[in-house]
Order: C-alpha cells, then structure tokens, then sequence
C-alpha cells in the first residue's frame, strides 16, 4: 500500500451529495483519499473565493475511514485550506464533484465544482472536474463512476501538462448505451437570459435569474456534440486566459500614437 | 449627440467607489451611460451568478444625469439585468471598475471586476476592466483616466475580435510618469496562501485567507513585466477556456483503449 498518491476529494453541492460519495468510492481504489468539501451549497460560484469572513472546517464521519471536513467556505476556498491546513502538502490529485447537473462548454465559467479543480491546477496539481447532465438528488452514477474510473486512472498514469485541468461531464443515459471517450474544445454556447419578474407582498418588484441555453456551435469537436451523441466529454481547460489572436488583432489594427 | 454609443459602466466595489466615479466621468465623454453596480462589495467573487435568491435593483441619483442603479446581486448578475431589465438590449461597450487594487496575471480568475466585463463579452458586447494597482480608498486616478479615456476611444474606433475581452491594469505611479500602454500575455504568477489561525472566545478555531503574490514568470511580454516597469497593461483575455495544447497531448499519450 506504499507510495498510494494522495487524492483530494471535494465538490460545490456539499459533503452529503450522492455525487461526492461516488467519487469517494471510485478515489479509494486508487489512493488515499481525503475529503474536504463546502458545508453549504455553492452552485454558480465561478471562482470565488473568501475574503471578508474568516473560515472555519468541521471534521465529518460520513465515509468510514476516509477523512472527511466540511468548509464554510467557496469550492475554491476549500482546495487552498485544504493543502495549508489539512493535508499540509499538495496532493498529487485533486478531483472535484461528481456534480449533478452540466458544465459543459461556458459553464465552466460559472461552474463552482470546475472552480476547485481549477484551483487545485493554479497551485500546480494534476486536477479534474467531474459532471453528470442530471440534476436530480437520485441520479444513476453507474456510468458516471465507470468513466471516472477510466480517466482517474490514464491521468494518474500518464499525467496532463502543467496549466491544463479537465472538465469531464458524462450524459444522461445508461452507462451501457455511453458510446466512449471524446476529447474536445469548449462549445461555443451561451445562456440567454429572462430575469421572471415578481412583486413581493409590500408592492416592490425582485427578479429570478432564468434561461435557456443555446449552442450556436455547429462543430463536431465540441463538448456539446459529444454529450448530445452518446459520448462522455474531456474539455482539457487551462487557467491562462490570454487570448493570442486578441493580441495580433491589437497589434495590427490599434494605434495609440498622437492621442 | 446622435448614434453615440450606449456605455454600460459597473464594478465589484459598489457605487459609491471612487474609481466607479472616475469611470462614469470618462464613459459620459464618449456616450450615454448607465450605471448598474452592486450594493455591497464584491471582490474577489470571481464568475459568481446569483441562482438561490432573486435580485433587487434600486435606482439611485448619484452621478448627475446618468441613470444609475445598484443589485443585489454580482458583478455577472448586474450585467445579466442591466441588459434584460434596465437597458433593455445590449450596450455598443461595457467597461467594469475602475477597481481599487491589481487584477494582473491569475488575479483575472478571481475578480469580480473582470467577471463583469466577461459577462458582457459572452453576451456579444465590447467589454474592458479596468483596474488601478492602488487599494486605497482615496487613491489618485488621474493617470488611470487618462488611459481609459485613450483605450475606450480605441476600442470604439476599431474594436475587438469577437469573444475577447481586455483586462486593463494601470501601475501606481504619477500620470505623467507612465510610458505607455503594453499589448501583453496573462503572466505565470500565483498566490502562495497561508491561512492565519486563529481561536475565537469559544475556543474554537477559525482562519483568515493570507498570502503572498509570486510571480514565477520572467518573460518581458506579461501583465506583471509591464506593470513593473512603469506601463497600463492590456491582457487581450478569452472566455473559451479550452486547452488545445491539452487537446494534443492527450490525443497523443493517453489510450482509453482495452480498459
């Protein structure tokens, strides 16, 4: 059992998710694991992180022997508190959720459990988020926990370049009918949004954010495609936003000179 | 005063910073502007949207003429409702800040004045943070002014390849002593967190986010490189995260097959 890496567990639902506990399940084959996890949920947090209140973390006894402590804190804030003051080193994996419902293509940006992986990546830790296209509390994780399985094991063996995380989002269907792997980009899609406008009891009006998500991207290497044909999702993202096309574009057509 | 741009002005410090302020007098140089900011401080809330509690938007007379209002919500959350609820269609420019405080290189992931302006960009719109490497309350923006007011005018002149987005960062210096404006990459820069550890009357621990900014990154073309040496930095910056670097190497090292 020596030199079993060190895995670090953690999600944006919270320690008592079914998600998390399948991800627990599928890390313990692999290493030791330790769990540290938002004690609230954190859905739609993007990157945030904590810088007003302090932090507190509670030890847990909700998977037998594998360590477990909730965080008051942001998926993100958990992965940093996590490697100060719980583990006191870097793991040498840090995957996040399983969470119920997708972040594919721009939900990344908003994803809360992508946020952890990508924290864990900034700090320079192999890193992986993990989705399953269902929202609901009682999700089958059969197929889902079956691909974790697979993609844990290929980056424990043979790695991701430093600056990369994977988004992994799995479909709804049953793992029998998933027709394999595809790596991809990220869709070009977006949400549209119609706040519902209501009037609360004193007469004053408050706004629920909705939407529906719209994919204008027509290709067939995307997440999207992917997961609307049967395929588990690898979207390989990395934290270095820069765009280079951006910068050519600038160069070549923006002038400061006599102004 | 016909056909002038429709300027969406908002932050992550509230409506009544400074900087916000020193952003609208610029922004109404140029077109008619709103202002829609948050009602409380939102640094460090990354790409944070607001879905557990619905929104409230209150209008305010704070700077003159311009229309301005403050939510209760986000960074995202004020451009998803300036847009579909005050405006009602999208703005030729969105221009976030100007924050009180860096958000050079990773500082990018983590900011709400960033986020705002990325909200903007995945919807379709022009879109510019603008940050001052000052975090005082009275900070001096007179230089930070002087160059927004030459990159707006570009960016209305010849604007930016669609799906990008720029993150400004003005350094802490004398107007007249900055030399310029650097096209730059996002530098290779992190936060090396301590948590300060603290017991509260209970008896209880509880810990407060610390740390120290490094920047691994020696390359002359970054944020950090330019900020350093006296120039406004402009990080052409993309919300498609994808790794086509990932993309490769995994096409080229990882085999899915016989597992």
């Amino acid at each position: 059992m020596e030199n079993r890496p060190v895995i670090l567990v953690t999600n944006d639902d919270g320690i008592i998710s079914p998600g998390i506990r399948a991800l627990v399940e599928v890390a313990t084959e692999f290493g030791d694991v330790y769990v540290v996890a938002p004690d609230s949920p954190q859905s739609g947090m993007g990157h945030a992180i904590t810088l007003d209140k302090p932090l507190r973390i509670t030890k847990m006894e909700v998977f037998g022997d594998v360590p477990a402590y909730q965080c008051s804190g942001t998926p993100a804030d958990c992965v940093k508190i996590a490697i100060d003051k719980i583990l006191h080193k870097k793991p040498d994996l840090c995957i996040s959720g399983i969470n119920h419902g997708s972040n594919s293509s721009i939900n990344v940006i908003y994803s809360g459990t992508m946020s952890a992986a990508m924290e864990a990546s900034i700090d320079g830790i192999q890193a992986i988020g993990f989705s399953l296209l269902d929202y609901s509390f009682d999700a089958d994780f059969t197929g889902a926990k079956m691909y974790a399985r697979k993609i844990i094991n290929q980056i424990l063996k043979s790695h991701i370049p430093s600056g990369t995380l994977l988004n992994v989002n799995i479909p709804k269907i049953p793992a029998a009918e998933i027709k394999g792997i595809k790596i991809c980009r990220q869709a070009m899609a977006k949400w549209v949004e119609e706040f519902d406008e209501r009037i609360d009891p004193r007469g004053s009006n408050y706004y629920w954010l909705t939407g529906r998500f719209v994919n204008f991207d027509h290709g067939e290497d995307t997440d999207e495609w992917a997961l609307n044909n049967g395929y588990v999702s690898i979207v390989p993202v990395q934290f270095d936003l820069t765009s280079h096309n951006g910068i050519r574009f600038i160069n070549k057509n923006w002038d400061f000179k006599g102004e």
